[in-house]
């Protein structure tokens, strides 16, 4: 007797907005396939057509999901065009997306296996050139929640395509080179300084060069700092962010989405 | 014994925005009457107390949903005055909304029954004169899909009201008028040029004129014109869509809703 | 034999937004602990670290829900300082956010229970000094869901920070002073000055200043006026509000959230 299926739980992850119907269609369609699946938005305001900032949401979201999550990311500039579909299976969970980088940091992963979705009888009947979110990639989460096996969506491959790392450069014994990897909703500037790679920065004296801001300390919390004035911290992500206590930090330093941001280490 | 209720997803599409409470509150409401009952939103962006882009989500958006489910749709600018709020039943699924034109497809439809809701029992204990999205319309989804059957809403009635097709006109042998029906997030134009209109649509030779712009050829998808040229495409509404390269079509033509759009075949 | 937990239900209103990956991992946090726990969101665009507006919206949503649910309510501009985190049970349900007064309203009520959250085995292994949200809020939500009992949060206190009542002030035998205690979507003005403060208002003589527009009737619903015309109705919060028939009354009359109100009778 099949035991009722162990895959249930669902993220999306797209720029397609919240305005249009693109999203509740796909959970349509998921419902439709997979009634017990249970659907959890990541976001849907990912900037248009931008890969680097969905990778960073991905990465940053899986970790606080259960083993056998289905996430679904939908950024997908070359919808219609050869580019391949990617099941990944990787720390457990599943990762569904385009061939276009979004998945990178899951192809590393020890033990991880990337599958080229193929199979078209778990695609919706007629596939559209321009909304592969609704025909492909929703029907197969959905099937894969269903309790279809990952080995029937497509042949393992190897050669997915891969971003940069995106992490910091060393550029000398005490300097680092890094970049604003991602901007939040309260204009805090998230850069790509992990706590991993400096445990000790706490202990260390340093500037942070960001716009024409420096900065020499590590600050507890965002309310620490003296309103209007320029902070830095260890924020939710384990990375280094620069905010203003009680106002956007893109705004007051003027500085955004990839822009420099230099470590010196003083000691 | 009882079974299970079947009826069990209800879709919400409102004007209500996610800023407020509203929708939130309309959750409430129904998780109170149905607790089974999953909700999914389709959009709450709706422009305000428009009816016609409601309508067109509202029709793009079922044929993906299973039997039985129950849409709620509440763009309400008569809300509290005498206008009627109305079941239809049609394709298997249930359609709420107040009697203003947004459920005109399916009142067409063969075998659909529109009802009149007029069972009070059925409704909050006190109806304010400006929110039924609460009062009225969720209690009765929720009871709906709790196992109430449709009769209990309230009698049969033929006289809904009905907005015009809102299809294209064939002016002559060869030249049709139609419009900008939607315009979604990405500013993509999508037409009343329906592909069950022109099956033969691919093999004719064509112009479409749109604001300043003539375009002679369907393109195979979004990312196939260059950066900047406007092309049509066939969307994944099933329509003939007019779209900038990562870009936005309405931004760059300057046309938007209910712009007139003509096509005129040569063949 | 254990019954399934009763408690399942959880709503969600914050300040983070929807275009970052918040609330996606708070959601995930409480799938973790509490697979069948229901995650309904209130809103997630209170104003950046206002707490006032937070507190209308909870104060308006809770009595739709059923007993026993659990609202988080995250506006938390003292993050990682040394304010408190709260449990509040009051009206059969579960009231769960910082110390800054969101909950108000809910300290007041007969046989509420007020306990700080203390028990740390509740949180995730690692809290951040950004994102208690995550780290706090949502796992100790998520936990009440799956069963644990209030008592084992953290020890019950009396002192928890109140904000004023933010009822309207009489200021002579005819005159009272009230303020816009919120602004909604469609830029309607909700006032403080509830019903149940006048239930004979709608047979009484008066008038309404705010800004520099007079109101002397209360109109039926919001599509009695004339268009542009502004008018005052008891909205679907119970509270006057003033509206503007088919614009925003915001920006008509240029005033917005905390602008006085004056209602002065004339009999």
């Amino acid at each position: 007797m099949p035991s009722r299926p162990a895959l249930r739980l669902i993220t999306l992850l797209t720029d397609f907005g919240l305005q249009d119907h693109f999203v509740g269609v796909m959970k349509g369609v998921i419902a439709s396939i997979a009634p017990e699946a249970r659907v959890i938005d990541i976001s849907h305001a990912v900037p248009p057509q931008q890969i680097a900032p969905a990778r960073f949401l991905l990465d940053q979201t899986w970790p606080y999901f259960p083993k056998k999550t289905i996430h679904v990311a939908v950024v997908d500039p070359g919808v219609g065009s050869a580019r391949r579909a990617l099941l990944v299976e990787a720390h457990g969970q599943f990762f569904i997306a385009p061939d276009n980088g979004i998945l990178t940091s899951f192809l590393h992963v020890s033990g991880a296996k990337t599958r080229e979705i193929t199979n078209s009888k778990l695609f919706l009947p007629s596939v559209s050139a321009t909304f592969h979110g609704r025909d492909v990639f929703s029907p197969v989460a959905a099937h894969l929640a269903a309790g279809v096996p990952p080995s029937r969506v497509g042949p393992r491959i190897e050669d997915a395509f891969r971003l940069s790392s995106g992490e910091p450069q060393r550029v000398s014994k005490r300097v680092w080179h890094g970049e604003v990897a991602y901007v939040d909703r309260f204009g805090n500037l998230i850069t790509n300084f992990d706590l991993t790679l400096f445990p000790d920065l706490a202990t260390r004296a340093f500037v942070l060069r960001v716009g024409m801001v420096e900065i020499e300390d590590l600050a507890p919390n965002y309310a620490s700092g003296k309103a209007g004035e320029p902070l830095a911290l260890i924020g939710s992500h384990g990375r280094i962010e620069v905010s203003v206590n009680q106002q956007s930090a893109e705004k007051r330093l003027g500085v955004g989405l990839g822009a420099p941001v230099e470590l010196e280490f003083y000691s």
